[in-house]
């Protein structure tokens, strides 16, 4: 695509990445590669049994190996933090286990030595045994169960929602989302049609190519973690409640991220860490293994029971979700999945009749928290399937049937919230002129047939979140920019720089942008949700409206005549008469935001921006084994102003690459709460040979213009309409349903044998 | 002394050190303790000549003793910084010597090793062979003598006073300084008396408890320092001069100094450990023994001629100065010392005449800089010895006599401007009060006499210098402060702290101060010249008041009636809706300035402040061996407003303590420009058993109106006036008059001698 003409020609320009030189020679930095003098490794020795009493810790053997430091405890953290539990959303997450287990992998004792592979070997001599506990593992038995996963709910206190829990001990809910507008059972009554369905979704991995990893150098009263978290400025508070201190003497600081997905979220190895600093009075790092990520944190399985009531010229006008997420044994983050997305369920589609209820639950299964998209790819996986079964059904085109549903701008959303810069339907139109939708195609001949599927969907942003930005000139001109946003790859330091330049009318290669570091950088509430361009992009340019302004105040000093285009280090040696001085410029920014009824779950203020993306693709399906092509698959995303286009292109095609493996070849499969498949041999990322022929991506430009320079976020919505239009191409090409993913061969097969009425043995 | 009452009560408080806990704990940091994962030591091999062409360096043997890393020379410093020559004033210092070397001790190679035992012997197995050049060792005699120590001048621009240098091939002079105020001659020919005197100073050492320190982690495009700097600023913007890279580029931190004094200003061991690194591609750190600081910088040794017009009834009406500093072999900032001191070279007395020519010489000796009180010391030493001599011979009391001469808030200072808020006769008044100056005491009887003497002296600030500075509240109201200002023992942590504390109405405990790093602390022009409470503290009242103007905002915003006393947390939770956000305050300040004329060396915005101290003292003369004994020593300072009063009289009797050292005990001994006793057990820093019996500093609280809640600096004050008093007293005393420091017993019987019209033998 063009590159767009904006005065100062820093935004709208596809600029190599700023940070790309480093990275390439190697110098940039990962915590990774971080190191102390005197630092300790350590290792951890997780759960065998996914729910269970702790009858007794052997750490004899283990401690007594050569080169062992410490083995420790959840009774020796007790001792340096005395209420060790931790999360977001409860603190319910015990920093090593305490008395209990709940799933298979929780830790419960770490080894420390100065040598990481002596402390593997010491982790693994640690014998536990265990009383095992009934356990529930499926988030709809999960809400009617009697087995409970935790004794007693405890809130954090943070969100207004979960104040109704505290103290609960009989349920296994961690949040009951509702939304009421209008009246769903009356419109079934008289609807012409209705439509029920149910999908699921499997429990999948995030899998950063770098693995968890943090680093702490704690004492008891000043603390500072260098760990690879895209929240730095959420784990500095939460370790400074844990520790008791005042936030100013917690220091978090990160490096670029080997990928984050929404894994590197809230606290994970952090408060572990500390406390094993603490108790060693050594820094201590654990580094974790990819595969002890399985057990760290995950994405919600998820089962999704919808029904719509549709008149007979294809018109939506009523419809009723049940989601339920499973967010393993601790409740992370996922209570706002649950009630984020249970907000959205009912898709992009302007109907007066909606009702929706949404649980997160507690099982014995590791935990479940943010991913990518945030629970979105789960609801779009469910209504788009539902929506495309509608459609054949009454024989009405998918993309027709669509068109004649989708919330325009002006029409209120679900919420009662008004639509505003979200060009669904264009979105929809680019998607299916891009794979040629409805023009005559090669349907295959013999076992093989071909078929094309569609899919839109959209998702709000986190609301009302935070982010501060401070901007410094030095004496020569150059600046350096203050912002919490966590690079991980999404290209974040080249996309604030470009702001920070366009807004200054600098070189974006002049800027430079300093790593997260809570003692540095100030404020931002977290680098997820694709919220980072919107809020730290207008943080940013705050702030360098505020330092344009102190120029302006400094030539008017300087009796500079106004409109007089003098180079910034001129200035200042006027000033100062050397190469010396700053102007600092601060700017921050959080969106307006009204909390839902609590009620109803209405609000007319539900997101600063929508984010909005359609798929469509062409499949190929060999009928005698189920085994499929993807030929081709095309993504359009709205992206506001394209800050950097190339950028968002690379977001886009990485968010489907990424979808593209929870629908086709990821899955964690349990048996009894053991994972049966904790290695990458067996649990499955895609592959080359997995990518569609052809992957495309494709941005449609369309101003939000609330956002900075009129950009929105795009890292998750890439993801959204991926794995229903696979679904629906392969329905179109050899007419079965596949209601789970992921969508394997095996699965296709299985459906067509079970179509052609043939039974089948269960694996 | 009593606190004073401000409102919030945490300015004027004798507050316990806010970084003492740390200190004590041994948690502090100090840059001699940090270590970088595959850093190198570097060990250095100097000049054993004074002045000579280097003809060959062999450093084979080195590079072949295992453990050895490499071997670097100033040929291969020239293979990664082209013009590898710095400095403050002028660009003279090559980073290893290249062709010459022009000083005993220079360094010329380094030997970098993992090892730093290793490095040391390879840096002895140096070999290196100079033809020797003929060198000049006297600033006197630099003038004019006809061997240059650089074969041409290169000013670095920043100095306009410097630019008639440029290129010049025939002076050491580094800067003529000249003052003309009326006319001197003219005043000389009728006066009733006219007195004319010579006195010395030696050249002496800074003698922080910790050498210094640098490690670097350098490059091509990108430098970290760690460095126990004074200055981090001025050290990145060198260090990105001498790299061609922009400032942004150049990460230059530092942590608590153990002692600074003004040598750990500019670039000290900066520039060389970072054309290491780049040399080496690893981390490299050189840590300085303490006897290499002999080889480093130093004070200026001078020689000041002083001639005064004076009526018979004590005025003096005209005063002649010549002051030559002996600068060494590099300038560093020895022109500013110069310049500076020669300006207030006549004494803070009241006299229409005033001639001054003071030199920067460069000679074959060890660079000189900035040392506690930038030449100050050094002219009180001399006029007030002059001063005491003419009231002596007049027969007028010599606190009489001064107080008939002293200037008085309001009259024009030799310069020409205007005295303010220098409380010149309340010092000279508490000082001689407080040893019962004029009443009667024991003078001592057989060998033993008594004496009494008193001196006062005073400075101007450094002007114009600009301090930057950022506050940062968190959500639960507590405060990080971003100042560039380095605690190198004198308190600034606790000093800055409260100031921000009473400016926000919080306690100066919930403040941190994070340490002085380019990356982290806005722009600050040194911690020097006893700026930093008065400059830093202007900013960080700034950038409160910011904060705090921001605080109203939000306040008005939530609809908080004004008035209503919320805490900064309850803000914060009303806006967030949890612990989140920051509001960043950020202010700046830059006095006003107006340079000399250039012609006569007159302005009438000298200084934004003065600062000035008396000091009296009683001794004990033994007549028979010359030694003596101070019983009893007062320090009276003037510091505006006291922030904190107890670190303010640490700081008086701190350098009180060092000049005493300076007065009695130490001097650097030369014989052919080599350093004859380059060791602590010849070089004597002041011991216990030399300390005066009694030893008293005392405030004399003024305000100074333009400074923030009416402080100024104070650092330096307790220096000037120490030697000549002891000087004074010991004439009271014995009748003789010692005209050269180091005053030695060995000196006293000398001139007792001498007195006696004995011949002694030279040593």
């Amino acid at each position: 695509m063009n590159d767009i003409a904006i005065p100062g020609g820093q935004v709208g320009r596809s600029l190599p990445r700023v940070e790309g030189r480093a990275k390439v020679t190697g110098s940039a930095e990962y915590i990774h590669n971080f190191r102390l003098p005197g630092m300790l490794h350590g290792k951890i020795c997780r759960s065998t049994v996914p729910h269970g009493r702790i009858r007794r810790i052997d750490t004899s053997a283990a401690a007594a190996m050569p080169g062992v430091y410490a083995v420790v405890t959840g009774e020796d953290v007790r001792k340096v933090i005395p209420d060790p539990y931790y999360g977001p959303a409860f603190h319910d997450q015990p920093i090593l286990a305490l008395d209990k287990v709940r799933f298979v992998g929780e830790p419960v004792a770490v080894a420390l030595a100065a040598d990481p592979h002596v402390a593997e070997n010491a982790a693994r001599a640690i014998t536990v045994e265990y009383d095992e506990l009934p356990a529930v593992y499926d988030e709809v038995e999960a809400v009617t169960a009697t087995t409970y996963v935790h004794d007693q709910l405890k809130p954090a206190g943070t969100f207004a929602d979960l104040k109704h829990l505290v103290g609960r001990r009989d349920t296994n809910v961690a949040l009951d989302f509702h939304l009421r507008r209008g009246d769903v059972e009356a419109e079934f009554a008289v609807a012409d049609h209705v439509f029920e369905h149910e999908f699921r979704t499997q429990q999948v991995m995030h899998t950063p190519l770098e693995p968890f990893v943090t680093l702490a150098d704690a004492r008891p009263d000043a603390v500072t973690l260098h760990t690879a978290s895209q929240n730095p400025s959420f784990v500095r508070v939460e370790i400074a409640r844990l520790l008791g201190l005042k936030e100013n003497r917690v220091r978090v600081r990160t490096a670029f991220l080997g990928g984050g997905y929404g894994a590197k979220l809230y606290i994970k190895l952090e408060a572990l860490v500390t406390a094993l600093s603490l108790v060693a009075r050594r820094p201590v790092k654990v580094s974790l293994t990819m595969e002890e990520q399985f057990f760290t944190i995950t994405r919600h399985p998820c089962t999704y029971r919808i029904k719509s009531a549709v008149t007979k010229d294809g018109r939506v006008t009523a419809r009723k979700c049940e989601v339920y997420y499973n967010g393993g044994a601790y409740a992370d983050i996922g209570p706002r999945v649950a009630q984020k997305s249970g907000f959205a369920a009912a898709g992009p589609y302007d109907m007066a009749n909606v009702h929706i209820d949404s649980y997160e639950t507690y099982t014995n299964r590791p935990p479940a928290g943010a991913l990518r998209g945030f629970g979105t790819p789960q609801l779009v996986w469910a209504y788009e399937s539902h929506t495309d079964l509608i459609a054949r059904t009454l024989g009405i085109d998918p993309v027709e049937f669509r068109r004649r549903n989708l919330l325009h701008d002006g029409r209120p959303h679900a919420t009662g919230t008004v639509m505003h810069d979200a060009p669904l339907g264009a979105l929809l139109d680019r998607a299916a002129a891009a794979i040629g939708w409805g023009e005559p195609f090669d349907r295959g001949s013999g076992p093989v047939r071909r078929g094309r599927g569609i899919a839109i969907g959209f998702k709000a942003s986190i609301s009302p979140t935070a982010s501060v930005a401070i901007v410094n000139l030095s004496g020569d001109g150059s600046c350096t920019l203050y912002c919490g946003t966590v690079d991980m790859g999404q290209g974040s330091t080249t996309a604030m720089a470009q702001i920070a330049a366009e807004c200054l009318g600098i070189d974006a290669g002049s800027v430079r942008v300093v790593a997260p570091d809570t003692d540095v950088t100030p404020y931002d509430m977290g680098t997820l949700g694709s919220r980072s361009t919107f809020h730290m992009g207008h943080a940013i340019r705050a702030a360098a409206d505020d330092a344009k302004a102190k120029l302006a105040a400094l030539a008017a000093e300087l009796g500079v005549p106004a409109g007089t285009n003098l180079p910034i280090a001129e200035l200042f040696r006027r000033k100062y008469g050397a190469q010396a001085g700053n102007i600092v410029g601060t700017g921050s920014f959080m969106p307006s935001h009204k909390s839902p009824d609590p009620e109803t779950g209405l609000t007319d203020d539900a997101t600063p921006y929508w984010m909005s993306a359609a798929t469509g693709c062409d499949v190929e399906v060999d009928t005698e084994t189920g085994r499929f092509r993807i030929l081709r698959l095309v993504n359009v995303a709205d992206c506001g102003t394209a800050i950097n286009p190339r950028i968002v292109e690379t977001q886009l095609t990485g968010a489907t690459v990424m979808q593209l493996g929870f629908t086709i070849t990821e899955g964690m499969e349990f048996t009894d709460g053991q994972l049966r498949n904790p290695s990458f041999a067996e649990y499955k990322i895609p592959g080359i040979r997995d990518m569609p022929d052809r992957l495309e991506g494709e941005i449609v430009e369309s101003r939000q213009q609330s956002g900075p320079f009129g950009a929105k976020g795009v890292g998750e919505s890439g993801t959204y309409a991926v794995s229903p239009a696979v679904a629906n191409a392969i329905h179109d090409a050899v007419g079965v349903r596949i209601t789970a993913l992921p969508i394997t061969a095996e699965a296709v097969y299985r459906a067509l044998r079970e179509a052609a009425g043939d039974k089948l043995a269960e694996d």
